[in-house]
């Protein structure tokens, strides 16, 4: 009469859901981001009699796969997400497709109908494997308790391709309920490292810059940690060049004495303005191309001629720019600590983007690590990091918003002891806001600033562009938020959150104070104009 | 320099775009359920030039896609959702899995990046095709202008395919950017009608039911309806039979004199127990199978040879129950009304699941609609809807949850003249919370009942069936929402939707007779034990 009734299993045999933790955490899986249903019950049963593995659950699939998302980046281990069937699933693709973008090594966990149920099309079946293969690695069914092992050590091995990405495991409650085999060994961990630059491409690139000329050095990949930045800015420094980073980094460390990164910019039309006719050594980063198509400029903004493709994606581009900064007889140049003065804004002006910036910069504690979501603080913020205490931020990859909160939940556990700032448009925030909830439970040291413009600022600048009135009826019934203006204080509360408004530069560098000391979770609206 | 400059149009040359647009009017699309971004603004921008199509915004796609199916269940004509590229369609995914199972006939458009710029992989690019494939009829890529007309017309007769269900276009940027063909001509509509049952068919469901014996007609399809349900009643009558329900109507009608439907079970042991020795009509319903499958128990509940296959979920179940009705010489008997007095439950006691009912059927309006999700409340209410006023019921038909509040918003808006009752267990209102903005936006005349018991029930009941302590720690963390507990006033007051909470009976009373009144929304948090 259930799950276990046909096995008669006593507590001492393994059943496969144990075998499949087992493995799991043999595999090096330490955390699980949990929204599990009824056909996830004989894992979290497993779960429960393991007792190793810490689970933390959320309201909703997208706060799972975006903490998971968080969680990869920060500590670079792999985390697990444990999501119910297709639907639930596809709850999470969204944070999915941010963390594929960010080459996020993840395992996800899907339960599925047992093989007998599959074909009577009960109302939950649906097709996984489409749903779960464009933010996947691989997608593994477990169509066997003989299968469970080397499933495992295949979705642990399908993250380390490239630069790393999710894996997802499909595992039907039959298999899972039924005896573990009794050969099964234990795994061990395969450990991600990024592939070694040859040292021909070294040398060819090397070549192409003795010729000479303008020189962008574009950071993206592994040189986007602190050793990367330092010997990108080592390069750029010998080679009289400039600092630049991919426009939407996966976990970026910037300021402290760290040389200042200018950020590639957005439109194709800047882009091409900022590149002008530099060579752009790619450290890491993908080619400059356009965000979105637009008709009359090119996807490619950068010739192939005038790419110096030194490092993919995947590739150790630290090693790589050590070794061709060595090669210019570049210095250990640790770049000044900037001069520039760091002052709160004044305290009876309204709060606007600018000023939030400045008293962020006056407050943050160093090696905090900032979840930077929306254009409306990500422009701001990123132009002045070079002027903050050394501190990693964390950005949206791949456009699917509603990364930010979440990606701060998992932050805050990789890393227990830094704090952690949300700096997040309003807009974006919604998609994921149930990540308040796990906050407030998990008591994380997260830090939220919710820029409140109540409305798509983004959408409204493509309008623009475009030369679309923002004022007619149907444009700003689509881009406009204000009818109501959601209150975030409110929201918060709902979920056990301290809240508060902050409408002048005091009121903010007030809450911000209260925010930064509290052992747990707090959000502050800020209204801006 | 902007999405247009290419082709230098005067206002009077229609772009792809405004043929799109005119393509799904003439079609019948009237309303469109919108989360647009950048790679959907020129579709926003002939939305604005036209003025014809309502635009309702949701903060969230599932929102959008679940008050689409509401709309469609409701209205039976065909809705639009506007969803970005295919992270934002994924958000959308799990309601689109609950239309297909209730035959929701929508037409989901999806900007895509433009044809040309698909090549270079920009951050927002996935395979949509393999995404949307899962929920839809079928997938239509626009790959050129004289593309856009054919592509809509396929798309709605996609939309009728057997019960129904929902047909996805993507139209890249320069395809709708590009001027229209000029010999595009306006779409006939092609209305949706259920295919007739066979004569045969009926003759020898007759004959099976001549031989006698115990018999169940079991509804589904559009036997739902007040046609099929009074027909189904007579049929039943006439056999001696009981007249019963598939266990998720998509929208069904009960009360008022309409005979008593008894619903399906879920357990597959309680359905066992339900059918009996019975020989089942299937009129419009799926065969009696199990939601999920239990290790020693089958996945079809009752044998082949006890199924009388009257009407597929695709067929005209209600003609056909007609026609197999007079062949039995039923009489028109209309049910009488349940004897029953229906009186509020004592003021002082604490509120419970079975004393909403009451309170509910004392001032549940005649014609309202209920959106019914969640166990909590779903079998207490479906056992008891006989006996209150006549009123239509929409319940979660493919088991993704987060269903209940956007189809509340859709059946608001596909009869604005009804009230509708949104009976929401607290868990899953979690998916789509959002929902309630648009509710607050739209001044939907929507009363909210969360039943919040702080926990998953669902989860609770299958781990005691399978023996699972629920006080381990870990089974706990992951089933119990209490650390903290979710306060969903505070939550609705948020979105600017008015709240209030009710713990004793009366103040649950008082709470519904306001939230009954109100030409906008009213939230309940019913507190249960």
């Amino acid at each position: 009469m259930n799950g276990n009734s046909g096995n008669d299993n006593d507590q001492s045999a393994p059943l496969g859901a144990d075998l499949l933790l087992d493995s799991l955490y043999d595999a090096g899986a330490r955390i699980c981001f949990a929204n599990p249903g009824t056909t996830e019950l004989s894992l979290v049963s497993a779960l429960a009699r393991d007792g190793r593995m810490r689970c933390v659950l959320s309201l909703f699939e997208g706060v799972c796969t975006g903490a998971a998302d968080g969680y990869a980046r920060v500590s670079g281990e792999v985390p697990l997400t444990l999501l119910h069937l297709g639907p639930g699933f596809a709850n999470g693709i969204a944070n999915l497709h941010n963390a594929r973008r960010a080459g996020s090594r993840i395992v996800n966990l899907i339960g599925d109908h047992a093989t007998w149920h599959l074909e009577y099309d009960a109302p939950l079946t649906s097709d996984i494997h489409s749903l779960a293969s464009p933010v996947s690695r691989e997608v593994i069914y477990l169509d066997k308790p003989d299968a469970i092992a080397d499933g495992v050590t295949n979705a642990f091995a399908a993250t380390n391709i490239a630069e790393g990405g999710a894996a997802t495991i499909i595992f039907p409650t039959d298999v899972v309920d039924a005896p573990a085999p009794a050969d099964a060994t234990a795994l061990a961990q395969v450990p991600y490292s990024p592939a070694p630059v040859a040292d021909a491409k070294i040398e060819s690139s090397a070549k192409a810059l003795d010729e000479g000329g303008d020189v962008v050095v574009l950071l993206g990949g592994n040189a986007l940690g602190e050793a990367g930045v330092r010997a990108g800015g080592r390069l750029a420094a010998a080679l009289g060049g400039r600092l630049l980073m991919e426009p939407y980094p996966a976990i970026v460390t910037l300021g402290g004495d760290l040389p200042k990164v200018e950020r590639q910019a957005y439109f194709p039309d800047d882009v091409i303005a900022q590149m002008g006719e530099s060579r752009v050594v790619l450290a890491g980063a993908r080619m400059p191309i356009s965000y979105f198509g637009y008709e009359g400029w090119p996807s490619q903004l950068v010739p192939e001629d005038r790419l110096v493709r030194l490092a993919e994606p995947g590739d150790d581009a630290v090693a790589a720019l050590e070794a061709l900064a060595d090669h210019f007889d570049a210095k250990a140049a640790t770049a000044p600590v900037a001069a520039e003065d760091v002052n709160s804004p004044p305290a009876d002006k309204d709060v606007s983007a600018a000023s939030i910036v400045e008293e962020l910069l006056v407050q943050l504690p160093e090696d905090s690590i900032i979840s930077l979501e929306g254009s409306t603080m990500g422009g701001p913020w990123l132009r002045n990091a070079h002027r903050a205490p050394k501190h990693r931020v964390i950005t949206n990859t791949g456009g699917a918003i509603g990364q930010g909160l979440p990606c701060a939940v998992g932050a805050a556990l990789a890393q227990p002891d830094a704090r952690i700032v949300s700096l997040q448009s309003d807009g974006s925030a919604q998609y994921t806001l149930q990540s308040l909830w796990t906050m407030a439970r998990e008591g994380l040291k997260v830090t939220i600033i919710i820029a409140a413009n109540h409305r798509y600022a983004i959408l409204q600048t493509e309008l623009n562009r475009a030369g679309v009135p923002l004022d007619d009826k149907v444009v700003a019934n689509l881009t406009k938020l204000d009818h109501p203006r959601v209150d975030w204080v409110s929201l918060a509360q709902g979920y056990g959150v301290e809240a508060t408004y902050a409408r002048t530069n005091g009121e903010l560098a007030e809450a911000m104070r209260r925010g930064l000391s509290l052992d747990g979770p707090m959000l502050i609206q800020a209204e801006l104009p």
